[in-house]
């Protein structure tokens, strides 16, 4: 049988496999992961090796964009592959491609969910989903983009709120902190001038959502540049306009300051 | 030790369960579980209970929303109380009252995550994340609303995708499917003509993502009306401007027409 699976591992460590996930590795014929796009901090791939009795062929970034993929593309060829893949597999965008590729092979494709950080930072934040705009990704500073001010303030005009992902490069053990971003959009705030992001205006940090220790902070601006958030990974929220029970979470759960429930709706 | 762990299901059966989970249910002093949010196909509470050797009880919507979920949390008061939740626990809104309430309450309170619909379905359509705007749910009839119209309107001027919940009550087996959602959305342009839901719109039907068995269809609108997605559940994607690697994956994953592949840029 000719077949690729596609598996989440999910968010911190190799618990966050579902008893499916556990079910394709143990009948597949190869099993590959990838560790790259994204950071769980906990994970043992020895300790995996064990629970499953197999051993595990790690990816590149080189084997996956430079390559095409061909490692798996030929195992799923010739029975099936399992690729396991941090947090829900298709939220990195790259692994589209392979899936892309596969079809284009005639290989049949499944895909085993797992817990991704967009719904994990969400829902750690206590605000509401469906008020969420579009998503961003801050880079390093020596990527720098105003793209992300762009985001936040065209949610912002649109009363919704905005998350963003830190950049982050795993193999390099490299991670964009929250103080870091805010740094960076304090930078362009002071270009730019548009009042989008300032010391005085309210978001939420999280990190290591997902984990045994996650910590949320809401907070001003200025005070969350000098907030000690701890171990990565870390990922940042501009609310937009604040439903009550929104503003109401982030006093009793993250810890905000009082005044926010006078100006939600 | 008082505690009130929620924990994700996922989406399909009870082997969406992670390890995690399973740990924390075994671990619990007592387990109480929703079905009525979100809809697990293939989920039983027998099976489960019979793979945790403990009982579970069942919390309807009125427990938790006219009684403030006071089971449960009196169950987390005396000690470590789980709660199981369809998908992830807070893309559901309605748990984060109790949690807020668990707060206040001195109440401990974790977060496993699950596989949420959200994710699964984005991910299921190989289209980019990032260019995502606002998600909608889609009304029954007799709850008739022009929101969802707005929103797609919205994210469309964006550029930006839009991912459709569709509304469904599971207690009483009624769940709104793609046909009839695109009636309605259909019926809404009859009257605003701003060529936003069109019969020669593309539009994106998912059914059942998360399962052994899902569909992904992109056509017309007019294709999509009468293409049987079979069993619920069922949810709907607004492409907007398609980058032209989404244009191939709806060729390839979707079975969209080919000449998509000439309007991606």
């Amino acid at each position: 049988m000719s077949e690729l699976v596609f598996v989440g591992i999910g968010l911190h460590d190799e618990k966050g496999l579902s008893l499916q996930a556990l079910e394709e590795i143990k009948t597949a014929d190869s099993v590959f992961i990838e560790l790259y796009t994204s950071f769980l901090p906990c994970f043992s791939i020895r300790r995996l090796e064990e629970l499953v009795g197999k051993q595990l062929r790690v990816i590149s970034r080189h084997d996956l964009e430079e390559e095409s993929g061909a490692l798996i593309l030929n195992a799923a060829k010739a029975g099936k592959a399992v690729f396991l893949v941090p947090g829900d597999p298709f939220i990195a965008t790259t692994h589209i491609t392979l899936r892309i590729e596969a079809a284009k092979c005639g290989i049949n494709t499944r895909i085993v969910h797992g817990a991704s950080v967009i719904s994990a930072v969400i829902g750690l934040s206590g605000l509401h989903n469906y008020k969420f705009g579009k998503t961003v990704t801050i880079p390093f500073p020596e990527n720098f983009s105003e793209t992300p001010y762009n985001v936040i303030a065209q949610n912002k005009s649109l009363g919704l709120h905005t998350l963003c992902l830190l950049d982050l490069k795993v193999d390099e053990g490299r991670f964009l902190s929250i103080n870091e971003a805010l740094k960076l959009l304090l930078e362009i705030e002071q270009k730019r001038k548009e009042g989008i992001i300032t010391p005085a205006t309210i978001a939420v940090g999280a990190a290591r959502a997902g984990s045994n220790c996650p910590t949320l902070k809401a907070d001003y601006v200025e005070k969350l540049l000098v907030h000690d958030f701890g171990d990565p990974p870390q990922s940042l929220i501009f609310p937009g306009e604040l439903h009550f029970m929104e503003a109401e979470a982030l006093v009793m759960l993250a810890g905000a300051p009082k005044t926010l429930r006078g100006v939600s709706r």
